[in-house]
């Protein structure tokens, strides 16, 4: 329990000075419907719980949760603005859509092309940092999650990502997975209209050129807009062990 | 009308391959309403070309004035994602708000605080490129504008800029002008209640701390998620001249 240890006596960002003493007390206010006047729903206890008891998350997970949980009628909530470095030293943006955490690290989970930009500068030793920015439009906050990417291919040797590159596969829709045996991302426009109606893959075979991509989140700052004055908490990793801090906005 | 011969010849984003002979007729679908048929609403259009008529506007342009009134009614259709790069060569990224051109070189325009990283960066020589990722939810669109950033501060020693950073500061609301005061942004929270609770400026004296963001941009990349096998646009300078590719999503 030393994270809940290192983010004790710090003021919190749900308002109170509380001891995050086990990580299930940590992310109960995730899981709290606005609508009930703050009584945990047990459908949604259970089956957040059933995905993260067994690990100790980072303490800025239960505010995430929280905020997907208030935005989920917005499809766009999902939606995440990924910042790169490419090998020109420029930077690059893109919108991704969020496909859930890698366990037990807590990683962001996307998918990309192995032929996009993004997996050709990462292939080619781009710089690995990025800076992913996630603004919830219903609640009015902004998490700015800062780290390292991984691109999981298919010829990945991690036994963990490579079952986690097949899992997120089988998790998408059939449209999504078409998708990396259109024409080349970037290319001129193929004028066979075959390069955008190719066979439909197999859901249990990974298309060659589809790949996870991993965020390891180092540091979050989360900007609450709709506060008094607005609230700001910045947290970073020191030691291995998260410390949250609130900052002016 | 180099540019609008430059344009010319190639698919056009409309799906129809169109001269571009004048600014004019090149921006008219930007102003038709999608809920009349596409008959210009003539208020709408003498609003929108007494500011643009006498410029010749890079041909992306019309293609964002159309994004941004099919989603007027979002009021995050405004927000910006802007990635940076930092003095220690990692990226930065962050939702900023649109306010509108720079005429007539259409640079975007944001506002920042000159104690904000992105300040201190751009002071300290960071590398000034910056991509901005612009994502329409209603119509499902992305734009991606590579360029660089000028940081015009009180001190700026250009005419136009100083008067363009003085017109954005009289164009903010009060809440918006008083924050340029607040204590200072990234540092430990102030205890003190009257950090964020100072006198409410003069609104035709911009604070010192105020400062005009504008991003002269060298490359539009448009992604249409809606279309058939989706579309894509790039365009670039070439020569000083903007040029378009339809390109594989």
């Amino acid at each position: 329990m030393l994270i809940a240890e290192r983010v004790s006596n710090i003021k919190h960002p749900h308002g109170i000075n509380q001891r995050c003493q086990n990580p299930r007390s940590a992310l109960l206010p995730a899981i709290r419907s606005p609508s009930n006047g703050g009584t945990p729903s047990k459908i949604k206890l259970a089956n957040f719980t059933d995905s993260i008891l067994n690990y100790n998350l980072p303490p800025w997970r239960s505010s995430i949760a929280r905020a997907l949980h208030r935005n989920r009628s917005l499809p766009n909530a999902r939606y995440i603005q990924l910042a790169t470095i490419d090998n020109n030293h420029r930077p690059q943006n893109r919108t991704l859509v969020f496909r859930g955490w890698l366990e037990p690290e807590s990683k962001i989970k996307f998918v990309t092309d192995i032929r996009s930009s993004k997996a050709i500068n990462l292939l080619a030793d781009a710089s690995p940092w990025a800076e992913a920015c996630w603004y919830f439009p219903k609640t009015r906050e902004q998490f700015r999650l800062g780290g390292t990417l991984e691109l999981v291919t298919s010829a990945c040797g991690n036994t963990s990502h490579s079952q986690a590159r097949q899992a997120a596969w089988e998790q998408m829709s059939d449209s999504g997975r078409v998708q990396f045996d259109w024409g080349t991302p970037g290319a001129d426009r193929s004028e066979d209209p075959q390069a955008f109606n190719p066979p439909q893959p197999d859901e249990h075979q990974p298309s060659a050129n589809f790949c996870l991509l991993l965020l390891d989140v180092r540091s979050v700052t989360h900007l609450e807009l709709r506060g008094e004055a607005q609230n700001c908490y910045l947290y970073g990793l020191v030691d291995g062990e998260w410390v949250i801090r609130s900052i002016n906005p």
